[in-house]
């Protein structure tokens, strides 16, 4: 049937493509956006055309950008000393919502994972090294994801930190905010009387 | 923070705007678009616009078409002496795909709904008549949707059909294929004993 309309079938095909959006999902955004005025449909087009053309990555931390340096990176108020490590750019505005980390980031673009091929040069992981060197930083704060993945990459760059004589810190594992001790995994209760810590 | 990046917040707030995509998908998907090749991008992006430009409805029944008629108007061996109407193009193309119906359509774009301020000369209804003048059509099988502005349309409907002497069906409500009667809802099981045939 949307054989013989190739710029509808295009459309679907091309939304289809998105992350979590299959063929009937696909097909509703189309024909919403086919009841869309023309206006509307131009400005989601032009956005994704200047999101590409503008966005890139901050020159220093790897965190999204649209100038050379992002704004925490550009903002000289922010603590030169300590250093958050995180792998996607998500994570970085994850830890800024929190609103608790003053200093800088440093954005790793992925975990290490052997078995997927992914070893520490496909990573921002010799950049880091390179910041070491230039700035005065004295603390890192190690926040990759509490995964096989994130956990197997924050040991590596745990080592490597060490031996260069920085205090390392890694996020808190423990019983989520606002959890109910019954409800929690085992695994994390375990992980939270391991970390107990003197009152 | 992403007040920084205007072209990135305004690729979220464009996506925000699609039905069933909130705040957090919208942030998801741009992140993915971010990540994807630029090549990719534009080609979502002249998507939009060219089905846009290029999509319309069809002259004769107003499903969408990319040409003055849809391809089942321009199809010569469609039965031209049933007609089949429908509420929306999705609903058209639920019947194309049961394969059960050989006739033409009519497509609403709409059911009435007082409520809503929605009138017969908010829908295609004058078209409709137009049509039945016009064309050989002898049967109008009424395929609005199950609820009460889709009764409410096919009720109207089939008032002012019957008038010009046609026959006028309706698609048959019962228990759907498939489903076992003790998980029928009482309206649909109501509706299937109403609704029984001879055997």
């Amino acid at each position: 049937m949307l054989n013989s309309m190739p710029a509808f079938a295009r459309l679907e095909a091309e939304l289809c493509k998105l992350p979590g959006i299959g063929s009937k999902t696909a097909a509703r955004l189309a024909f919403h956006l086919l009841q869309t005025s023309e206006q509307n449909v131009r400005a989601l087009a032009d956005a994704l055309v200047e999101m590409k053309t503008k966005v890139s990555l901050c020159h220093c931390c790897f965190h999204i950008a649209e100038n050379d340096l992002c704004r925490i990176c550009a903002n000289p108020e922010r603590d030169q000393h300590s250093l958050c490590v995180v792998q996607e750019p998500q994570d970085l505005l994850a830890v800024e919502r929190s609103g608790s980390f003053r200093g800088r980031y440093h954005v790793l673009h992925g975990a290490l994972s052997p078995l997927d091929g992914i070893g520490p040069e496909d990573l921002k992981i010799s950049e880091l090294f390179q910041r070491l060197d230039q700035e005065p930083i004295e603390e890192v704060m190690l926040a990759t994801n509490f995964t096989v993945e994130g956990e197997a990459t924050a040991l590596y760059l745990s080592k490597l930190l060490k031996e260069k004589g920085l205090r390392v810190t890694q996020l808190a594992h423990g019983i989520p905010s606002g959890s109910d001790l019954e409800y929690v995994d085992a695994g994390t209760v375990q992980q939270a009387v391991s970390g107990r810590r003197e009152l």
